[in-house]
């Protein structure tokens, strides 16, 4: 493999020092002079008519500049899926019906914060109660309230997916298993809650600062629904403290920021509360999945049948996509010959879920690895073995969806069981101890034009200077997952430049190189960083051609950019400076800068992503059969990301990605009371904190993944699947408790316990 | 000549509103968190060393966080004329010797501008006082104070100019007139004093608001006095409150507020009071002129020999250019077949001189004109007709200098004559009532590169969209003349858009495009205006193509843009709206979003410009011989700036340009004892105010530039030279007495009255 300068080293990240230091500035922090502070007013009903709204008291209050409701909007449909606009069903404000606890009905503008509440208080909304669902089941029955007109059936995506001959798999099975498996809910918990500024320039143009994660989607879809052309409109990302998902699509006070900037000629920010995060926020699906799989007695996966309804609570947000990706990760890990799905999203009247780490791929690879583990036991193969007999390797196709390229499953597995000592271990454990195994497969950023984007998928603007220093111009926007550093890192490899060569501006619409579709699907380090290297090789063709030429290099001559200089490789006295490169192409081109255009936009890669990431954890529990307490001893992970680009940035992402499979997997959960969030804060919300963390031991696969920037792929989204299932597995090890419906809370698994006594 | 949309329409300014409003940002009104306020210490003496400096004090003061001597920086010169390092001549901070009195000694930050100031009174600065000199005739004497010691002839800068044979000439004279001129030196009065405000981000690098007229020169000049890299410098021109030439180089605040905002972490600000403003600023040179010229009974020109001494204070600055122009403009209005110029540049212990609207052109035609009224007397013709006798015209070529392209002077004589009534009401005026003329010609941008860029002079780069709109982006900067405005008209009309449909950014200089050398010489209209024009004619290119291939037009058939649609002429029905153009060409590349670079560098041009304007203008004054005020009756004005891009723009040129003329005959001057300035002020500094100002008739000589944006050149410096001399004149027909020492104070005339008696 090459030898890399910067690439897989322990590059600090560009952000880190402004963070510890508090000198990083956040949507929230912003301050500009008369600005206005906006509060949303949220229904208190689950399902209901608005029959009137009246918002005088509030409009009079001294301090209050503006106040909102649907009449005063354009009344536009948004939604992220672009390509369908029939799934586009939500409003900025709720028109006429709110079905959610939680529903955005109207917005005010005041001096403060705290009159802006107090003037919620002062709007009078008359609602008419409606009868309203709360979970998959009861929404999908015959006669059960409708929640969006168009849809009668609630149920507002279906996707089938079906290759080979499922019944005939079944039929040549010699074991069958079928389970119904339940997992809810969680929050995505970012530390900043969403914050969004807006300010209208004199021509009417608006600039929005917002925590997103999709700096573009957000100026498309705010311009739609304000009725503007979308260049009018510009969107920064400042400093953002996570997302997860959470903060993919346009949302009400994004839109109310802008549209009251308008009214008031003055800029408006709006921050939203922890409580909002927590009762109306996006959340990751709770589903209902019913999978059936077949094996021949040897192990081999025959089939597989899986039906999934998500529970999307009032609106569709990202919950198609999520319908998608089950769909799609339901056929990833293992080879099945036949297979079956059909995902359906349905509506509840609960606030929508949406996005999350992971995307579809936690929930429907729960079923995946607990029926495999349930398979090995029952036809008496080790879980490793089973998975191992199965595994996905490179150059597996599946129909419909992709190809596999690089591979490291398999090598995964071998690791984790080494590493963990699997088989000697597992064995001799004391009672009440277990070890369990899960495995992940996940996108390196999706393929799957939902929002109809005219532009590239990701894009980059490099500019490179005689001083020796490039300018970084891209529209990727790290939420705190490192991209930046990454995406500097990839260009001073490709450049022979140093960290302290690049300036990068990134994540400004009006700015940066149009398009990047923002960050989820962990897209950023394949896409982006492939758009950067299209860049930087541009460049490098313009100092190449310089240096050729000045040290009248034959053209077979293989020619470098390293430690700052472009030279021959063979000789590399033939060579100078990168700057006096620089000079001497400007120089050819009589004074014209030196700059290129990069983009990358996936094209023949199927229907999901041009790169998949593999890998596999073991889980070593203690439960305490007094209390049904659940401790996690320690983690093993293997995982295939492709080339590491930054082994800390790598780091951060594994512990961040088992601190919420914890999470998921033991104590998170909304506990909700007909749509009530009965724990809208931290102190309910049982997050797992740095003290629950368990130790951790990591080993990466050596892969190189062809389509990747240097050989990288996805790191940070496909280890929120595993840790759940290889938890629950360990503690079906250590109690016999098999848990099918998450979270493994004490209770639970003193009830289960208790019925074995 | 071609129908326009936009050009030449009465388009509101698009800083208009914002200005109008009090929204308009200047650097002064900015505030960042933490920021430090500076104060410079200045030199009380004219000419001293500097024989020790104690900051102790001033450090310890509470509140105070940095304190800043020339032993605290690198001690790097720095000039603009880096073409030729030996004129760059200046410290940020004053090095072992003291200048002039204001020269900057030592500057201090602090938490408030009081502190800072209290701060300035605690530092001891020990001088060795030296014998100093204030006027060019001292300076030159053998034997006076050598002020710089590489220059030890205080001419720090000679320029000779000839061609014909001026002696030859002289001989063959039948009038030679020889006389003595001094003309003095006068403020900018801009209304915004200099401020300049720095941050610096954790990587080190830094960002500088300033009020500056040229970003990309502060940008390189504080990277090279910094020891830093240009593009770890971002330089950033917020809205300007004028300029007029005296904000066009690197200043001691810029540097300061910079380097320490580095030591400091925090950032500084630096706004300089209007005393200092006028005690130490930045100012026209004042110059001693020896002209003779040779005449043929008839009127015709034979030959001119000009001497100058510019007194230029205690530096460079752009002295250079003005000795250089000062011999340029000596050559031009009226065919010298024989000519001579020589102009030394002057070191003297008072506030360095630099550019000032009309650099060197107010001075020298003050010198051209007058003597052209004076032969006129002697030799029997009218003024206006010994002007047309000898008046350039379009194809003149001045050797070594230029070849006039357009050019309206005879037609601006004419016209000027005819508005005023020159030949009837001339003869027919009361005693004490005068009729003057004077005329000018003026460049449009400089050819020269003395700050040797490595980049076009100017570069603009278009975005366009789906949407309709488009986004401009250029260096070039808005000081207040408007140029945002007059390019977004060029670009407006070159693609067949509306203003409303153009975003602009604009003097960034890690956004927007390198290069552009900034404004001065009034070069942005025709320089920007081209490279405006180059992008949009790319971006054209390629929405023809689309237009044509999907309409399968004949490769012959002309495609316009118009109206907001690409179509073709012939048949408006073959197109489409601007937008869905722009959509098909991004089809047509796959996605990527389509822009354009365009640039302008003058070449083939000679020496000064690529392209001269020219005008004429008459004043009428009576003179109160009893108090010798005058009073300017009626301005006339007749002038060609090639096409009229915004007539409101060139309006408000022409009155400001009589504003700042009638001051620089009048009133406006630097009462100065030994160095030292005693009218600090604008009680003391006399500058003529709104209600000074005199009836004034204007007429555009229509002519086409064929080297500027749809045929524009200069308007906004040229008439700041023909007031002057056309009130003097106007002040000898009432009064007999010809000034050949500016200003025309009422003393001077009541002493020339009494002699006369």
């Amino acid at each position: 493999m090459k030898e890399f300068s910067i690439i897989g080293k322990d590059v600090p990240r560009t952000d880190g020092e402004a963070k510890a230091r508090g000198a990083a500035i956040y949507t929230d922090d912003m301050k500009l002079p008369g600005m206005l502070h906006g509060r949303i007013l949220r229904s208190p009903f689950a399902h209901a008519l608005i029959k009137s709204i009246d918002v005088s008291r509030a409009a009079s209050l001294p301090g209050v500049k503006c106040v909102l409701t649907a009449n005063d909007t354009p009344k536009i449909k948004y939604g992220n899926w672009r390509l369908f606009p029939d799934t586009q069903d939500e409003y900025p404000l709720a028109i006429d019906k709110v079905r959610f606890i939680g529903d955005e009905v109207a917005a005010v503008a005041a001096i403060d914060k705290d009159i802006a509440e107090e003037a919620l208080a002062l709007i009078t909304v008359e609602y008419e109660e409606l009868p309203a669902v709360f979970d998959v089941d009861s929404s999908m029955q015959t006669g059960a309230p409708v929640i969006h007109d168009y849809c009668p059936t609630n149920v507002s995506v279906n996707r089938k997916i079906q290759y080979g001959d499922v019944e005939k798999g079944f039929a040549e099975s010699d074991y069958v298993r079928e389970d119904v498996f339940r997992v809810h809910s969680v929050s995505h918990a970012y530390l900043e809650p969403c914050s969004a500024l807006a300010q209208v320039d004199l021509d009417g143009r608006i600039t929005l600062w917002s925590s997103t994660q999709v700096p573009y989607i957000v100026q498309c879809l705010l311009a739609s629904t304000l009725g503007m052309r979308e260049n009018d409109i510009r969107v920064i990302k400042p400093y953002i403290g996570g997302g997860f998902g959470g903060k993919m699509e346009l949302r009400t006070w994004e839109f109310c920021a802008a549209l009251m900037a308008k009214k008031t000629g003055k800029p408006v920010k709006f921050t939203l509360s922890r409580e909002e995060e927590f009762l109306a926020g996006r959340r990751r699906h709770g589903m209902k999945l019913h999978s059936r799989v077949g094996f021949k007695k040897d192990g081999t996966l025959v089939a597989k049948d899986l039906r999934i309804q998500l529970d999307g609570g009032a609106f569709n947000a990202m919950g198609p996509t999520a319908t998608f990706l089950c769909g799609n990760f339901g056929a990833m890990l293992y080879r099945y010959p036949n297979y079956r799905f059909h995902g359906e999203h349905v509506y509840t009247n609960k606030p929508p879920a949406s996005a999350m780490r992971g995307f579809g791929a936690p929930q429907s690879l729960y079923a995946t690895e607990i029926q495999m583990n349930i398979a090995a036991e029952d036809l008496g193969i080790d879980p490793v073995d089973l998975r191992l007999k199965n595994a996905q390797v490179s150059g597996d196709k599946i129909p419909d969806v992709a190809t596999i390229s690089s591979c490291g499953f398999v090598e995964s597995i071998q690791a984790v069981a080494e590493m963990s000592g699997w088989k000697e271990k597992r064995k001799n454990l004391k009672p009440g101890q277990g070890m369990g195994i899960g495995c992940y497969s996940f996108i390196s950023g999706g393929v799957f034009n939902w929002f109809n984007t005219q532009y590239p998928f990701s894009a980059a603007e490099v500019r490179a200077f005689s001083d020796g220093t490039v300018h970084l111009l891209t529209m990727a926007s790290d939420i705190g997952q490192g991209s930046d550093t990454v995406l500097k890192q990839i260009l001073a490899e490709e450049l022979g430049l140093t960290m302290a060569d690049i300036r990068m501006t990134s994540a400004d619409t009006s700015m940066t190189p149009q398009g990047d579709l923002g960050t989820w699907g962990s897209r950023v380090t394949l896409m982006a960083g492939n758009a950067v290297l299209d860049a930087a090789k541009k460049i490098k063709e313009q100092l190449f051609g310089a240096v050729s030429a000045r040290f009248n290099l034959n053209v077979v001559h293989e020619i470098e950019c390293k430690n700052g200089r472009v030279q021959s490789k063979a000789r590399p006295d033939y060579g100078m400076s990168f700057g006096d490169a620089v000079a001497m192409v400007q120089k050819a081109n009589r004074g014209e800068p030196l700059f290129a255009r990069g983009s990358y936009t996936p094209r023949d890669k199927g229907l999901v992503t041009p790169a998949f990431g593999f890998g596999a954890q073991v889980a070593e529990v203690e439960v305490d059969r007094e209390t049904g307490l659940v401790e996690v001893k320690q983690m093993w992970t293997a995982h295939d990301c492709g080339t590491v680009v930054n082994p800390r940035s790598v780091e951060g992402q594994l512990a961040g990605s088992i601190q919420m499979g914890l999470g998921y997997a033991l104590s998170e959960q909304f506990v909700m009371d007909k749509g009530t969030t009965l724990n809208p804060n931290f102190v309910d919300y049982k997050m797992p904190t740095a003290a629950d963390m368990p130790p951790s031991e990591v080993v990466h696969i050596d892969t190189y993944e062809p389509e990747g920037p240097f050989g990288a792929k996805e790191c940070g989204e496909g280890l929120a699947s595993p840790t759940a299932p290889a938890i629950s597995d360990a503690v079906y090890h250590a109690t016999g408790y098999r848990c099918k419906n998450l979270p493994i809370t004490p209770e639970k698994i003193l009830q289960a316990l208790g019925e074995k006594k």
